[in-house]
């Protein structure tokens, strides 16, 4: 119960530090026949990874993935899945610093008070390069989902700072997404938020925003009523990645504004399809999906690690003056993306197999 | 995996029906040696009833709850607690209409896909009225949190609709929350909330808002690194209660328009013990505890039973009309307080019985 | 963590004391749509239950079982069902003495030891009773694997102290177990055993013995090849069972005997199914099961109530005598019977729904 | 719940095959602060792997441990442990017959059935050789035993077919284990065992038998109530290493043959400390550790693999003459020892874990 493993029948064991050997992930469940290689892994990572473009910290880490088991002949064999990211770009850095302080709003002062100990080389295992198993996983999810119910998975950047996508869900164009550095759908509006990132760049400053997320063409009856929620999953798998820091669905905060008589969806007939007029459930009532398409959004604060003074305390406890260095991820936004998407995958993958485990075994 | 169970050491199985038996919990990991009466439950449970006021629904449930098993002499065995709540109110209404169509935003259309059989009677399992059990649960958790920490959790409502409080977490007086229907800690706005929920009653209409919820006192250390973060499990606790849209924790969404350098939470040293200035992290950092209160909030919809004509489909998904009817909650906001509360609880006692497993076993 | 629960997809959650209220049972994970009344749980509860003829336990429960949640109009929703079993024959015993002391081979030590507090009354917790829960939930589990798969589960009397059975498993003819009251298939054998458990009774001793069970009829394809074999988790559900000492499947101990040329279990083709010459294997191999009857034993040891003096150790750790007093179970092995299969039953049940879950996702 | 983890605080997830890249395990929920490099690791490892003496088979497979991830600086940080084994010795044998029969009472027939494919070289993941990752991570759990509670875990052969020894558990001298290649504390009966396993390895045949274990110095305590007590955690643990037919603890299958008045341990005053005269309860009572040593005994049988024409049938279902060929393992007893051990150490240590989290919360 040490918190490094997620899902139920489709169950992911994370592994790894950022400077450490590198990071893995067990895939557990992974139904067997399916086709199987890194290339089917690999684009996700590359989507993750950092050093992509001018507004992403510059680090190069390659991230190149290997299946360490689970398949034969590029196919799975319905045992572990194990793919391991090797760390490479470990620049010998200077931690002796870092080692004596707490960086404020990281994991630090935490991890220390817990532990006894802490990984003081790149925040260890408090380094949102975990993330990185999480995508690979995400990807065998997806081919899952993809082969068997044809869902189709889509992020994309709804907001930096105060600039923000004013598309509704059901008008986004996710051809759009990867057209600009910023995986913002909108590209002029994409071309502000590059400039904002930059100009935070140069400022040694950092950013925050909202990623959205749509989950379509998802069948009718993932989820469980009461506690394991689709959409409690997916706050849960959400609020685990890295500097997030909030989670809404369908009409989310901004449905607290309205009135029940404008806010219910309205099902109606279309063409022997049950659907609703309006989405404002977003694609789940009662906790489980109703064939609309999922849509929520994830709030990332501004990344604490800036270029900056701080003030600060040592491992004593008395106050001392950091200096923030080096490479910093102006925004995570981007690169937030493909982390969301992954882990929406995994949350439907693992929901859709415990789905086939009780349907349709007694006819009424 | 039906997803009726909630938690690792500290553990929930909730069953039971709206118009069914009763509403049950099973508590397991209870530790032995707690004081533990049906009057250190009770309270909790009147919070959440029905009945209580103008501004919620008038039906007078009662909700006695009776320990079915797990203590002695008043004293708990470290066996599991069952926990149960006879229905009583059950007016034999006629619900064969209700039978025969899909009410919109309900989870009639879900359940009936899902299952192939759905319990129409107050909407069965989907019912609200299954948190009852939670908010017994979560009272034994309290209980527990209060003995051995000290922990002081308190939730409030924060808005009506358009109604919002002003008053930042940090000054909120948490005497003022019950002396008003609306648990609000700010009367003035709570009457205007009240007058809010009445208008909207009387015109068959529903209101949402938001909770926000504090848990001070709580010592650093509790939650895990990368999936069961604090945060992480708080939203899908949180998630999980009906009518929930979304949540956040600390910031929230509104920090996205912040940037790092006034992000950021400062270390200082008060006094001997490490504290931050301000808590835009919401007293989790990394997923685990830092000693700050952990503030966060919960988005709840306006309810989706209105006192109106609505279009929907019937069980065939040909169009028809629903006359909603009977009794309504035309804003759920003071009553979810209990159960937010309550499930802050679950998550935190939780979190603590993991942190003795490990706690200081070798020392560094 | 507590242990209460079993299962995973097929998920009980027991509770309740030998002297309480009465024992409970959450069942989560019953797939929809089953028929599913009383009738079909009380004969396996009529089988458990004390009381039943001369060589058990005079105590007469009753033990009549009610489902409190989970089903509507006689059907299984999908959602958690709760049977109970009020306690009812509670004569006002005096336990002052028992309270005291550690009855020898009870739980009265461990428990006082671990929680610092034991319910005395029957045992409380300890208490072989709690299996009314499981031959309840067994009962539905039985049922979901009849009328899904046509499993045939039967459990008998293999041994009682020396008397042993000599019927191969295969030449068992199962109509003839219910014939006598020692549940043992052959009926000469059966009046020995009867005599032998008379003689213990009034001898205020008591006996152990073996329970075989058998599971026809089982699909290939249940289990999970590393931990999660279907053997493993058998064990595991049999060694849960008050009294057990030990399991064995298929050739079990007395196979160490033998040499691989023998043991093997050759397969040949039989009219166009594969199944094997002999069954040493007992039903599975690599934690899979074959398609052959799944047979395994389990020990149970002569119970430890007994009618006579004994030394122990009081409360303070003091030598003590301790006089065993009142009625007795002699040989719970005919008892044991029921709960063998409901446990059985359980494993079968929970394994057929994971199985289910993954099966010919992709076709190869 | 595909079957590959292990535990619940002190959890493993297993992963790898046979003839992959090597064998790999998850460790998670192992405390910080433990003093940890692969020298804690390696000497158990060394114990299982093959080629160590005429009397195991003869690939030398190394088996060099490796840790990945979870330590800084040789000191663990709680963080999760990977220890990853690369398979060297892999002959590239051809497996073109085997991968068109199923071998008798191996798993190729029921994998087959299951996943519609399998890993035919060496068997994948049926392979003994995912013990490797047992031994592996049960190193780590003995040294948080030995450290945290001084608990001594050994283990040895009971019998080899139809040589047993006689020594009484208490009696046995854990000294003598390690002077001889079949790991019996009795040197004059392991010279006679060591013979008949050569003997049957000339003959191309095996041999199967029992191995003993003792738990011993194990606080009271351990181990919960109704499910997962500690004899049924033991159990499971012990049925899913390959090739184990049963389990027993304490007086076990033999004493269904005795009587309670003389199976009852009874209690007395040792010097202030409560023990028990006999041990026929095998250290646990009511599924809870009483302080007394844990002694349990597995059956394994003669494993499959023998150098002998054998029938069997193709996967087309037709009857077919398979020839065994190669090196073998004539009798797995000697090699199962480390892998009892460690199992045994792991299912400790997960219950010490799950002790410590309830320990005196609240005292009485």
């Amino acid at each position: 119960m040490a918190g490094d493993s997620f899902g139920t029948l489709f169950k992911i064991s994370n592994w790894g530090e950022s400077h450490g050997k590198g990071i893995g992930v067990v895939v557990e469940g992974c139904p067997a026949g399916l086709k199987l290689t890194e290339e089917d892994i690999q684009p996700y990572l590359d989507k993750r990874r950092p050093g992509q473009s001018s507004i992403t910290t510059r680090r190069d880490e390659a991230d190149a993935v290997e299946i360490m088991s689970g398949t034969v002949d590029g196919i799975t064999t319905g045992t572990p899945l194990t793919l391991f990211i090797r760390n490479k770009d470990q620049k010998s850095k200077d931690y002796s610093e870092m080692a004596k302080l707490y960086r404020p709003s990281h994991a630090d002062y935490t991890y220390q008070q817990k532990y006894g100990i802490r990984d003081v080389a790149g925040g260890g295992r408090s380094s949102a390069r975990v993330t990185a198993g999480h995508v690979a996983a995400g990807a065998v999810a997806r081919k899952v989902l993809t082969q068997a119910l044809g869902v189709d998975i889509f992020g994309y950047v709804k907001s930096v700072q105060d600039l923000e996508l004013q598309t509704p869900p059901e008008d986004v164009n996710s051809d759009l997404i990867e057209t600009n550095l910023v995986r913002c759908p909108e590209p002029e509006l994409a071309e502000k938020m590059v400039k904002k990132i930059e100009a935070a760049r140069k400022a040694g400053d950092s950013l925050g925003g909202v990623v959205e997320c749509q989950l379509r063409k998802v069948p009718v009856g993932l989820g469980e009523p009461v506690f394991d929620k689709l959409e409690a999953d997916l706050a849960k798998a959400m609020l685990s990645i890295n500097a997030s820091k909030g989670f809404e669905i369908g009409s989310g905060f901004a449905g607290t504004l309205m009135q029940g008589s404008t806010h219910n969806d309205v099902f109606f007939d279309d063409n022997g399809s049950v659907i609703t007029k309006t989405n404002y459930s977003g694609g789940v009532q009662g906790g489980i999906s109703n064939g609309m398409p999922i849509v929520f959004r994830v709030a990332f604060k501004p990344t604490p690690t800036i270029i900056r003074e701080q003030e600060t305390v040592n491992l004593e406890g008395k106050d001392v003056v950091f200096h923030g260095r080096g490479r910093h991820d102006p925004c995570v936004l981007p690169r937030a993306v493909p982390i969301v998407e992954a882990m929406a995958a995994l949350v439907l993958c693992d929901h859709f197999l415990r789905f086939r485990a009780y349907k349709n075994l007694f006819d009424l």
